[in-house]
């Protein structure tokens, strides 16, 4: 995989995705995480986070945690999505294992409850399928899709991945119980 | 899920494996690791690390590295397998994911070449399946078993392991290229 230094991801950011007509917003510019987004993307992470019905994250964690979690260093890469200033979206992603499985990327995506159903969600995980293949990875992985998020697992299926398996109720929704993690993966 | 201190801990442990008729061991007694196990622990994990053919972990890591990724702290135990003194195996234990996900356990086992084939794998991986249905979890995942390892695949498979699903190519074998990664799971 070829290294993939400050001057690359600088190199392919910012990139513009065009919303569906439902979109209230206009454009949004997906562009590398900056330390100045953190005030607005620690709310984003901290719903969701704390919701607990779509990640498998310590509902509990604090501010310090979710950075360490949230930020990627390099291979890795976490950006944002923006609309005209307002943070509306990210992700992060990089190698899903490292050494002999390091070929294989994964990713995450967040999206706040007021700017979902806009797009965001598709047009950032667009981003990282181009980031990905760009980067000379053979396919990305999901590790633990949760299989009630139908928003997710329809804008992973629509852009081509398959659903390699579940594990059976292995995630404890608050209002639905234990239902199951979707395995999903996508070759390039 | 219960909590599991170290009092908990000391009291399951150690147990006693009797090995199959082939092995040339007397018995194993599997058991809590400790600091001083270190200097027997770190060979084996250098070992199977560096020959990068059955874990994605990175073949060049430190000995710093190779212990913070492999000695659990709590909820999480590492454990070793004693022939009279002599470490012939290890296994590490505990909740694969935080949060919503954390009622699901998850384990890796790692036997020297020298002490293969004589049942030490099995009853590290029995003693990890004691220790996760003890302490209250609802099932075991494993999230990347290399298929062309089929010793391991062999033992799993026999202590009731289903096959979730296989990535496909995501694991670099050094002599073979890239061979699938198993999801294998087993609910309690």
């Amino acid at each position: 995989m070829p290294p993939c230094g400050s001057d690359a991801l600088r190199a392919e950011a910012p990139g513009l995705a065009r919303l569906g007509p439902a979109g209230t917003l206009r454009a949004v510019e997906i562009r590398a995480y900056d330390e100045t987004d953190w005030p607005q993307v620690w709310p984003i992470v901290r719903q969701i986070v704390r919701a607990a019905d779509t990640f498998p994250y310590d509902p509990d964690m604090t501010e310090q945690e979710a950075r360490d979690i949230w930020i990627e260093r390099p291979p890795g890469l976490t950006v944002v999505a923006s609309d005209v200033g307002r943070v509306v979206g990210t992700a992060k992603m990089g190698p899903n294992k490292p050494g002999p499985a390091s070929h294989i990327s994964t990713a995450s995506f967040m999206v706040p409850g007021a700017a979902r159903g806009m797009g965001v969600g598709t047009a950032l995980c667009r981003f990282a399928l181009d980031w990905a293949r760009a980067h000379g990875y053979a396919g990305m992985q999901f590790n633990a899709v949760v299989e009630t998020n139908r928003a997710a697992v329809d804008i992973y299926e629509r852009l081509g991945f398959e659903l390699i398996g579940t594990v059976p109720g292995a995630f404890d929704h608050p209002d639905q119980g234990r239902v199951g993690l979707h395995i999903m993966y996508i070759a390039f």
